[in-house]
């Protein structure tokens, strides 16, 4: 299915190469303001060929608006929004068709559709769709008013000094992986649901739909694996749930406990690598030589944190919805 | 919403000290062979008071069957599983009304549901609901035929060797943590969707929902991060799919690729340590040294195993059913 | 699926001849009083044998419940309601098998559940089931605090005088259908969406719910196809929205508009007639003369008015929930 | 929530007079063939402006393909066509706002939406929205190979000679309603389930989000609440469950029976009168003589049966995607 939240719901779809992608958003309380302006900042944050490392591939990125607003506000009814795709070079593509990318959908997208999808630049599957998720993100952190939602990368290739570790991967003339954080602040306690709903759940469930996570981990995570439980536990300081250590990352029973929510992701290098691999060739069914062509990020990291912030901020907005914290008629 | 899966659909309830614990299981094939005698062993492997470090708790975890099977066969229609609660000693828990235990729910369940919920022993947010997510596990993994699925424990407080790691935590009077793993094999290549419903984010989804779970990795996980995308890449080896690595954990694009599926659960210390902690009394306002009481598992990463194996075979049963691999008349 | 609703949420489980039905109810605030004696006035007006022209097939219909409350009052956890089945008499449909009964979902359910289906009694298929829709209904009129639904039979066998039209069919020693009306005070306007979810499409997706309902209109209903628009328009007479007349039902636009809601259910006659009927046996493939075992209603149109309610409460307590109208905590 | 269906899940969004309407659909199998020539026939059936009673608003509806489709074929991903209009007459509107029309939703969207709605000419209540509807039906009639749904108008104004009914309503200067049935062959026995999920339940639910709509009901509907069960019952003929009569529109328990589907819609006469109305006056609080602006249909009805084909081919593409009837790729 492609489409997530129970009352705020994130419909996405197009192809890297189609005529365009973009997002159909149900739920948004009437009466949100919203202009394009609220949306350039994120957009420009995740665009390509802003910075070293990141994809020459330039889009305008503008949102052009189909449904939902009026006199720049919602309406209460579904916001559509478009993102024209023109920056396209789908004859990159063709050519590598019998040789499916290490790495990538490219294969299993063919057995699963049968041969029927639109496998230029990745099609569905391309990171291209994040830019619908953004804009969702935008509304959803106008939703959560009075609520912080911050990310940052903590890593590029094992290095915290993130030049160095992208000047390693150019060094390599390879593509490197990286590790992103996300806090949020601001949130009412009792988000969440016992068992199939935690918080940890749902954000999971966002975050690993971002292409490339591998991992996610909350408050200590894995280290937790290795901790004594009078260590871990964060002892209450307060009335309103203050811990005085956060192990849990703000997470207990599955429930947002007051504190801040603090999780991370790991993210595999890009499978993309500038260097020459050996691969099948569906059509020979011999191994040969592949060097992958497009344009791509060195390090998909750098341009996941304000991704990582909107998948959040979407399963943030509709727990919210869901405990009546944000109304149906804004303001 | 206490429910799971889309046409497989699975939903819990009960409390730890109620009248039972049970799961409604929508969506079985008509005609699946089901017999009591199907659901002992997992329920065994799950039960407390069986080895070094669980709960003395021993409840007989009997299915009683109330809706769904005839002559020995699912009918297609709900089933319902009761477990009842035999073995309870709720006087513990009522002392402790006062002070809510650190690392467990007693204080934000108090706020979420404005103090109405049943605090008894974690009431709805007890790990005794595991025992319906068991059940309904044994019978995905029916729906499974010619698919294997395993759990197994990879470290105990950081000590592959388990004992040792159990020993730590006796010796030092302390709860410990633990590391799990889960491996299928025989999957199909192209279960999942891109984005949304990527097979990591489903996957995650249901193993968040296990109590004390705070991180998940697929393949190489975390190490992806620190690794040159030529060392990540699985080259495809054969016209199945079949790769010579699987860094990816048999996953690529959010999409099953007929490899190994392998993934990880960090699971942290129990909350309920025997040791001494400070925490707050909300009658008093005030710090103050508090001791669990009750019967707890040392390590709930032990029983952990089989609950991941049950949640990993709900998520592929659907998916399965979702992409037709399963029929919805058996044999 | 055998659930309804998005937030209220009802799952339906058991079969006439199984060891009980039941109900599953999720998403009821916290904090709502509930007590068993709560349940007896719906279920005594749901039972068979207490009138003229009812099944003579008496359960005690007491509500077990086994999750979800503690202290008469509801924790904010699925609640789950079971009801035994004592009054059972399977050797009365065991003979039947070869022969399906006509209007009933024998023949249907053998095909689509391969045989597997339990087909004592109706199995899954049997009004036994609405007792776990009653329970349910009686939650949600609770949590519609200020609204009234009542129904009740507008005619039998076209006859507005009930005992005439009810004589009518112990004279033909035959079955009869009959028409209930339900209607709903004290609404909000705004509850409904446009398209999909109009208050319309859902109230009528559970009505049609209800076996044996083959039609339902709104408001003027059929008539309204002969009507004129000068007739039929419904003028707004105040600011608090109220018409003039109410041929719309108190639905427009999919929309509750503050008046009255109004709307009734078309009941064939019962399936199960005491005359003798020709259908086809499956085992030799001939017609032969049928005469209906077990214990029937003559008009289960009698019974209807308080499932009718039922699913009406149920629907609205799920919009009223949606509109935030109802509050998570109660009180 | 403005979307409907379960696998095969259709979503409209847009607004009369905004940019475009349009309809995004998840869930088609890939490889159907789809080219726009597919959908003009029945985008024509829809369209006002060419028979006597119809709006002379004039729309070109060309479907623009913005996701999904390559190479003439569908491709497993969500299938996004919009619609734009050209031909709005917003100041038809404007004026009008302080007056809600009467039998229209501008009165309750405004309260329900706080006044944020798109009030021009109907915003997302309009049925121009049904041009996607009718684009998604064109799809699921495609899915539904084998399977024929035919709608027709029964009467118009209470007369089956059709334009005797048009002229009566422009003789009275009035609008007027209609009935309109559907009848699907070809469907296989089996779908639907036991009570909430019924053919007659989803297909209501449907049929109830047409604008206009007010009653529905299925084979002989109101009429059998006035039979006998012995006339009622259709009786067995064959091994195929043909049955001799078919008062049953093709529907027992909720399932279908291999018979013929037949069902009825009753159409409200159009809001929109050419008449003049008294209502009230938001600003002045008074009641006024209103006359409608804008295009209209003197009856909507006449528009319906492509609309209503549309609803029963994506509801019936659901169920048989949800049996397994309908593989995930085509061909």
């Amino acid at each position: 299915m492609n489409s997530f939240g129970r009352i705020f719901r994130v419909n996405i779809f197009g192809e890297s190469h189609g005529e365009s992608v973009g997002v159909n958003i149900d739920g948004v309380p009437a009466g949100l303001p919203l202009v394009p302006e609220d949306f350039l900042p994120d957009l420009e944050r995740r665009k390509g060929g802003m910075q070293k490392g990141t994809t020459p591939r330039k889009e305008d990125d503008l949102p052009i608006f189909k449904s939902g607003l009026f006199n720049d506000k919602s309406t209460g009814a579904p916001i559509t929004i478009l993102f024209e795709n023109n920056n396209t070079r789908s004859g990159d593509y063709a050519k590598q068709r019998s040789v499916p990318r290490p790495g990538h959908a490219d294969f299993v997208a063919s057995r699963k559709f049968g041969g029927h999808e639109d496998y230029r630049g990745g099609g569905a599957f391309s990171a291209r769709l994040t830019v619908g998720l953004v804009a969702a993100g935008v509304i959803a952190k106008k939703m959560l008013a009075g609520v912080t939602v911050t990310s940052s990368i903590l890593e590029i290739g094992g290095e915290p000094d993130l030049d160095k570790g992208l000047q390693k991967a150019i060094d390599a003339k390879d593509s490197i992986g990286g590790i992103v954080e996300c806090r949020v602040s601001g949130l009412p306690i009792g988000l969440g649901e016992p068992f199939w709903d935690s918080v940890e759940s749902v954000l999971a469930h966002a975050a690993f739909a971002i292409p490339a996570v591998k991992g996610v981990e909350f408050g200590t995570g894995f280290a937790a694996a290795r901790m004594f439980g009078s260590q871990h536990n964060d002892a209450i300081a307060d009335m309103e749930g203050h811990t005085k250590t956060n192990h849990a990352g703000g997470i207990v029973g599955g429930i947002t406990n007051g504190n801040e929510l603090v999780y991370r992701i790991a993210i595999k290098p890009t499978s993309s690598t500038p260097k020459d691999q050996v691969t099948l060739n569906w059509e020979t069914g011999e191994q040969e030589t592949f060097s992958v062509k497009g344009r791509h990020d060195l390090c998909v990291a750098l341009r996941a944190p304000v991704i990582l912030e909107a998948m959040t901020a979407i399963v943030l907005a509709d727990l919210m919805v869901l405990e009546q914290r944000i109304p149906r008629i804004w303001g």
